[in-house]
């Protein structure tokens, strides 16, 4: 059993006041009540005489938790975070945009907490501890503890929170594969929770500065909706934050339907191989400089127009651009592979058959394909593939009608997407990190 | 039985010259030899006086016979044949290289002839009838007849062979894979075989605009050894032609293990793909533009200082960015396949085992890997592939040693290579067109 202090939730999106109105109360851990251990029972450090008062020997161990959505950089991978100009900071060559999915399917669920008792910093991942010495982690610890000691130092009422060691527990709702981008919604959630428990009145952009230097496209990941991410021009990084494109009310009806590739090991990280595109491939520059900057206006412009089409059109043609590049690295990057040219050829039949661009793929640094398409459409796109794939995990309680012929002439394409896939998650835009109670320690 | 007419060949690197040194000759058809049917006895038109002295009623057919090796853009593909300035003309946007390979291994074997007898143009490959109503072949023909033309106008005494419909009949020693450039080499034969035929004074230069017209890089294939194609400025096309960059004696010791791909059919045709590409790829201006003039200069420097190292590292990075382009294409063109992609990768393996640049690899328009090596590394890269694909076909009498271990850790590959490689192809560097008198027809 552990006594937990439950701090309220700010709204993500205005700077959070340093409120201070927690609650106390006995919970169910893992399934099971015990009394707290005689040891656990301190005085309270966070507002020593409210605590005194109402709950004499409270365990100073506080706690916040984030289901963090995955705004994995599905769309504009024409606006794809690849290439840094500042590998410490994670400073991109190019700005980017992404769409946050609903975390009622992909779902980053962070709890962190902070107690005297414990003796070192810890995160755990899924159930395993992973190692939290790299310098990615250390920075996001660094500066959220550094914006704690700010406000502690403002206002000598704060308890001392950013003294104590922090526990930090996360678990994906969905497998942990290749190219989810999970680190991304990972650092998200971490960040959002560690600033929770800290109640740091940092805005989701002052936040994506630090989520970023624990893995950049995670300063996306503090947004739902649509979300931009400005490369910046400053050599500390201070000006290449997130940004709201439009949220997810501007345009909900925006689907997703993600192909999950048979897990096969990455290999190449996306570090190295975004270091070796920029320091080897003749094309790069040119995408950087030249190709980026102006589908990023054009696919702003898309989303705020919602215009499916330009939407569609754009993430294939950037992220075909993207795996262009990679592949022009030395020696070449090969994220897609065939169960990927199969999911290709299928969008494309399928565009074909409607006579209008009624989906559009994307794929992240690995070989899953993520088809976007519009409610209305959902079973021209979504049933096709249900056809196809309908023997997969994913489709249940989706509800999708699948009487939609697979365009002919594509044998050689479904036959490598049976064998490839593994499942599919149904899904749509989604909203930011939200607020829960159920924690994770 | 067909009582053939053989003209002698002029070396190929040289105009050839207009003299008549015909041989006579009774030779089995098809292994069996018959008299001549009547009808076909008429006076020989050309040289009337000699054949009647000593060959009255001889048939008009003549016959010229073309063994015509590969050069397939093997090598620069960082110089490769892709997208055309003039879709008519076959004028590229960029210049291109080539390795001419041995026609001891790969080669397309043609024989040309014309007679009174022919009543359409015809052309068969493989024994299968063509058909040559296309643009490009009705293009190679047109042109041939006015040179043989012009040569009967000069000369009064010519006979009157440009008038005579044409019989082409052409066999390659190797499936007609997709990406083995058969198109090239099969232009390239046709047009010497017909050159010869009418005993044209054309230089291989002067002959390579022509095939060029029939298949792009078939104007390189008109050359052995390392050959180029430069683009040229003109608008008429008449300033994109071949060139020797070096005979193969220049660096004989240069081989390739050709990695055929089981057969799979290619989705979008090589000119569809050139256009669409030029059209629709963000990049391929770049590659054009600054890429490729840089690599061709660098890869002929290569070329000429015999440095292998920097050929196969230049042939590498062209072929990846060849790719990056047809990629970067709306809709995509995939040539390299997960099979391509094993290959990439045990070449990578087997240079990072050698602690240095030992073998290169390309990619045409298809799957298949052509892998360079030089001779004295022979057993460290042909020898790995044949440890792994030593029970598929193509490695009779090459006496390749196969006691190399496999680079640790690339299992996949290996896996990926067994399951994907039908055949390989062990060859050099090789000459230009050479006569033969094994006729065809």
């Amino acid at each position: 059993m552990r006594l937990e202090w439950d701090f309220p939730w700010g709204l993500f999106r205005a700077p959070q006041t340093n409120q201070h109105n927690h609650r106390y109360s006995h919970t169910r851990n893992h399934g099971r009540r015990t009394d707290p251990p005689r040891e656990h029972f301190r005085p309270c450090q966070h507002c020593r005489h409210q605590v005194r008062r109402h709950h004499q020997g409270l365990p100073l161990s506080t706690n916040t938790t984030i289901p963090s959505p995955h705004a994995h950089s599905l769309t504009p991978h024409q606006h794809r975070y690849w290439g840094k100009r500042d590998t410490k900071l994670n400073l991109p060559t190019n700005s980017s945009l992404s769409v946050t999915l609903s975390q009622d399917d992909l779902r980053t669920h962070t709890t962190a907490s902070c107690s005297p008792d414990f003796t070192q910093d810890s995160l755990t991942l899924n159930g395993k501890d992973q190692d939290i010495s790299g310098a990615r982690t250390q920075a996001c610890f660094r500066e959220l503890r550094q914006l704690r000691k700010d406000v502690e130092a403002a206002d000598d009422s704060q308890p001392k929170l950013a003294d104590l060691k922090l526990k930090v527990v996360s678990e994906n709702n969905f497998p942990t594969a290749a190219g989810l981008a999970s680190s991304a919604a990972g650092f998200a959630a971490l960040v959002r929770a560690i600033a929770n428990l800290y109640q740091l009145p940092a805005s989701p952009t002052d936040l994506s500065k630090i989520a970023r230097q624990g893995s950049g496209s995670a300063c996306r990941s503090l947004f739902g909706g649509y979300a931009g991410w400005q490369k910046g021009e400053k050599d500390d990084g201070s000006d290449s934050l997130a940004y709201e494109v439009a949220p997810a009310s501007h345009w909900p009806d925006m689907r997703a339907c993600i192909l999950v590739a048979s897990a096969e090991k990455k290999d190449v990280s996306s570090t190295s191989g975004m270091q070796a595109t920029v320091a080897t491939s003749a094309l790069f520059q040119e995408r950087a400089n030249n190709v980026v900057p102006k589908r990023m206006k054009a696919m702003e412009k898309a989303i705020l127009d919602r215009d499916f089409e330009a939407f569609a059109v754009l993430s294939m043609k950037d992220s075909n651009n993207f795996h262009a590049t990679c592949l022009d690295t030395a020696p070449p990057i090969f994220y897609m592979n065939d169960t990927s040219r199969a999911a290709v050829r299928l969008c494309d039949a399928i565009n074909d058959a409607a006579g209008k661009v009624v989906c559009g793929y994307t794929f992240d640094a690995g070989p899953n394909a993520v088809v976007y398409f519009l409610a209305e459409n959902e079973e021209r796109v979504a049933g096709t593939f249900k056809n196809i794939l309908g023997d997969k995990t994913g489709w249940e309680g989706k509800n999708i009608k699948s009487e939609v012929q697979v365009p002919e002439g594509n044998e050689v394409a479904v036959e490598s997407l049976k064998k490839g896939i593994s499942r599919v998650i149904i899904t749509s835009v989604g909203d930011g990190p939200r607020k829960t109670e159920e924690h994770l320690c």
